[in-house]
């Protein structure tokens, strides 16, 4: 699959790619969020792990070239390209229905949680307990007395990853539906992602 | 058990708590990293996930009174006391062997991995996958360049932490083993640490 393929904004999609596979995630229809998983497609036990690459990368966000390590210490994805020079979060867990009725949701809203169990069933494949994604483009600035914050994306209109696959791996990705804060973009929409296999 | 254990540096020990059982964990014995995971005692699928409570938080460290939650976002552990004022690092993994052959060390090490492995096998608890603890008396400074640090705890000899259970548990200790680094001190040596169940 060569051909560049549109995420509805707030949807998930799962693909399997082979050692040496690039997936590029483009922001061409303006900002958005993109959480993005990666498990060994032999082994599901082993998934690309946000604490494990923090120790190895000892940053707490991938510069380009840097690659997420595994629970077992392996890299699993590179960042080959990364027009943003590194603007992601790897501290906040992906958000599920709960989280909405935390901030006054009532009844369903779309979610990550949702989002990446649909994707990998569209594979075929049974999830396993979720963990903590990258959250590409996404902004966490830390206050000098210790706080987080949940700003606007640092990223600019087609500001775009190339992420290679340091092992066979399916990766998931979900255009995060949250709309309760600016995190998708000053205006709390959420924006269509185009992606491409090659 | 209200007498006070000693819990030998660079091991590991688990306890069964219920529901508003405390436990005092005090440096009575020199500085030393303490790697604490918490389970629901009825489903080990639910566990204290440090993403989940850095968002509930919203910070990257707890302040006394503050709860651990869950990665279903339930309190699972809550900080009723905390001498260092939340001195605590939620950002970087235990240590396993493979971190001790990738700094140079040949053959066994000990490690907080095992740690969580053999506590929890002597109270007859066959482990589930490991996950993310929270690392208590560690210091992970990050740079403004968004670089981490690791350095000798902020804690002095004599703090201590008292975590009161939300919830049925299981919890499980590890005195981190690691003494290639300032991890437990400027001197990098491990140290016992007291512990007390009330």
């Amino acid at each position: 699959m060569a051909e560049t393929r549109t995420l509805p904004g707030g949807t998930g999609a799962a693909v399997r790619m082979k050692r040496g596979d690039r997936i590029e995630i483009k922001l061409a229809h303006g900002l958005q969020v993109v959480d993005f998983w990666s498990m060994n497609a032999a082994d599901f036990g082993e998934y690309g792990s946000m604490s494990h690459s923090r120790s190895h990368w000892f940053r707490l966000s991938p510069r380009p070239g840097d690659a997420i390590v595994t629970n077992r210490r392996n890299p699993i994805v590179a960042f080959e390209e990364d027009s943003t020079g590194g603007a992601h979060d790897t501290i906040l867990p992906c958000c599920d229905l709960k989280r909405y009725h935390q901030f006054g949701v009532e009844g369903y809203h779309r979610n990550c949680t949702d989002n990446f169990h649909e994707g990998l069933r569209a594979l075929g494949i049974e999830p396993p307990p979720i963990f903590l994604p990258i959250n590409l483009f996404m902004q966490v600035p830390l206050g000098a007395d210790g706080t987080l914050m949940i700003v606007a994306p640092r990223a600019k209109p087609g500001d775009r990853v190339v992420l290679r696959a340091e092992m066979a791996i399916v990766g998931v990705m979900s255009a995060c539906p949250f709309d309760l804060l600016p995190l998708n973009g000053p205006d709390c929409k959420v924006n269509d992602v185009d992606y491409r296999l090659f």
